[in-house]
């Protein structure tokens, strides 16, 4: 497997993902998308929501917003318990969090450490004019507690019944004391969430649905099995708040991690926002006229890791005459660019024709065009930002309105009708 | 026009938009989107990007942290300027923006007034696991500083010639002593940018340009022209950093209010973060071997003030025989709901044929599924929610393998084989 330098040297190059305020010195482990990076965090994005949402019929989207009342953090625990034991160093002012230093003294620099205090990782704000008390909140840590607020209203507004879920994607934020191995482990980071709501007594088989629908997404989009794993917490290590916790891990070039993390919440959330809020959070079931709390079983993953994983999975070095051909074999659904058209001169009348084919094609996808360099220069950046299929178009295409469509993993090449174009590569890009 | 309390009724109840953390009494001007409100606000974010990126050979994306080096706000000028001006009331203790208020008693009780302080807009936070004044930062107050700073990262990864734009949606913050209009003013909101880099000397060709295509942008969609006026801002009104603002604004029912606003912001930016961060920040021109400062056109919206428009503009109530029929004509590229399936009974043959045909267009389409009720009453919840078409399976369909396409706006319907029902959708809603 391609290891992080290599990968990281690949997206800054390419325009995947840059370090935030680079020209600054850099910033607190915050990470911007390129015009790459940034296209195939929408499609990731894109793909989940359409398994999860639109193709289903138990399930709606919410998007709720960032920045909440102070009562929620507390209903949840978050205030009371989303903390880290910290400790400073008291010779080179360094800090650490307790549990992931060995022995009694600085990992640096040998100096002595202070007692372990509790850090809350939330990242606290000032809502309102002026700074004090009454107006304290927090960035969300986590977007689910969104969902839990609202679901009576979208229990109301959507008429769904038991069971049913509610999916949000959004930006979540924490305060990490160490973070690292580029955007695995973010202070900003972006999530893709789901509360499925079932019957109490139900829970535990559709935990075990969860898992495997979770665990078919992730290599349905490509990713190998073997770098898959799923990972059960032992009952000792569960949160307060789960009956069951299975992990579904990739094999990183640091070792397995996390990449999703599928709970058993119980009906945990619900009943402790109903008492926080003095708002009974119920289902009523017409059938046995019963009022129930429901169960709650949450697939949570990150975008962000999401995208490292399917960028480091589809990555391959492979010889090529007396090269090496970088090439990333995304699937067509997340590849940043799907199509890329290339002119072999820059002949005025090969140009128009070739900006016209790229105009049409990208009313239906993102579409690259570039016309410097040798086409084999040209083939090898497109391979090396995985873009599936490039099209050439040559001097014959003057005279047989026809163009190759080359394909990445394969390279092999077809030549095809222009005005079928668009059907032969909705029939490669969407098989 | 609808009032606004209609049209906030209907968001509430039909799940478009709620109060954020509403079981707690609500909080700070922020709103969250229920399961029909994200997916009009995905729609719009995606026909903003596909015109604005995707089908365009000189634009990229960008989606940057919203978490930044605290420096790139002193060099933005906003730790500086970005203040509002404040007076608390001695008596009763509410605060004005001393701009928004007449006279110099409190409006509220007429209690005497402080004088006037600035106050700085920006949220702020710590970075970091202690609080001190090396760790403050803010969240942005705008998503443009994030494309300015990457401009070099995206210069050279792209390898763009001038002109080109980087185009960016995402959340910003701003702790505004005033709030109101529903979502038209929040604390929380996202935006939608372009920042336009051109030659200097071709900037005011290019702002007038940008006018008007984002003027169309919003036609097209569905606002009616006679909602939509442009506003030049006066040369003594204009920002520091500004040459020339015109803001597009629609009629709101609270009166005119912007949508988006066009600005010349010159090569104040780049020039102020190459100031900054000792990063000359230039384009080299290959053409002319000069090195040039871009200025920069800014096209910038708001994504939840774009959906309000969108939706006061899309209401009409039509008498239906006796009574009122609620519609949303929303645009169908922007609708939430783009079909619904409606069987006629609940039968099991008919249901199993009506959710056969709801998998297969969930494929293609967000899609509602609702067999209560009468089929009018459907049809009413489906025209209040904007729902284009809707697919109608009775006991005629189990012989003829035909269905009925309802149109929302007209009323009319007609009779297609299930197996054609893809692509006839397909016309009607991606005319």
């Amino acid at each position: 497997m391609v290891d992080m330098d290599t990968l990281v040297g690949l997206c800054k190059r390419r325009g995947i993902i840059f370090q935030s305020s680079e020209i600054y010195g850099g910033f607190g482990s915050c990470w911007d998308y390129g015009p790459l990076g940034v296209e195939l965090k929408r499609n990731i994005k894109e793909a989940w929501w359409r398994t999860n949402v639109q193709e289903r019929d138990d399930m709606v989207g919410l998007d709720s917003s960032i920045l909440a009342h102070p009562k929620v953090w507390v209903a949840s625990g978050h205030l009371e318990h989303f903390t880290d034991p910290l400790v400073d160093c008291k010779a080179c002012k360094r800090r650490f969090r307790a549990d992931q230093i060995e022995g009694d003294r600085c990992p640096e620099c040998g100096g002595e450490l202070t007692e372990v205090r509790q850090f809350n990782t939330m990242f606290k704000t000032f809502v309102g004019p002026v700074e004090d008390d009454a107006s304290v909140t927090y960035l969300r840590p986590e977007t689910c507690q969104g969902i839990f607020v609202n679901f009576e209203n979208v229990l109301n507004a959507s008429r769904k019944k038991l069971p049913f879920g509610i999916a949000q994607i959004g930006k979540s934020f924490r305060n990490e004391i160490t973070t690292g191995n580029f955007i695995f482990r973010t202070r900003e980071f972006e999530q893709m969430e789901i509360e499925y709501f079932v019957r109490p007594g139900e829970d535990e088989a559709w935990f075990h649905r969860w898992v495997q629908d979770r665990l078919n997404w992730w290599t349905e989009l490509g990713i190998r099995k073997e770098n898959l794993r799923l990972r059960p917490h032992p009952q000792e290590a569960l949160a307060h708040y789960s009956k069951a916790t299975t992990d579904i891990e990739y094999l990183f070039p640091f070792g397995w991690g996390e990449l999703e993390g599928i709970a058993n919440r119980t009906d945990y959330d619900l009943r402790q926002h109903s008492k926080f809020s003095g708002h009974d959070l119920h289902y009523f079931d017409e059938e046995t006229k019963e009022h129930v709390t429901p169960f709650v079983i949450e697939p949570s993953s990150g975008v962000d890791r999401a995208l490292l994983a399917f960028l480091l999975d589809a990555y391959y070095e492979e010889p090529d005459k007396d090269e090496i051909r970088v090439v990333l074999k995304l699937h067509p659904r997340i590849a940043p660019i799907k199509v890329a058209v290339l002119p072999l001169s820059k002949k005025p009348n090969l140009i128009e024709v070739a900006k016209s084919i790229r105009a049409e094609l990208a009313k239906h996808w993102t579409v690259d065009y570039d016309d410097r360099q040798s086409i084999g220069r040209r083939y090898r950046r497109q391979d090396e930002i995985g873009t599936p299929l490039c099209v050439t178009v040559d001097f014959q295409t003057l005279e047989d309105k026809a163009v190759t469509i080359r394909d990445r993993d394969t390279m092999d090449q077809v030549r095809i009708p222009v005005e079928e174009l668009v059907p032969a590569l909705r029939d490669r890009l969407d098989p």
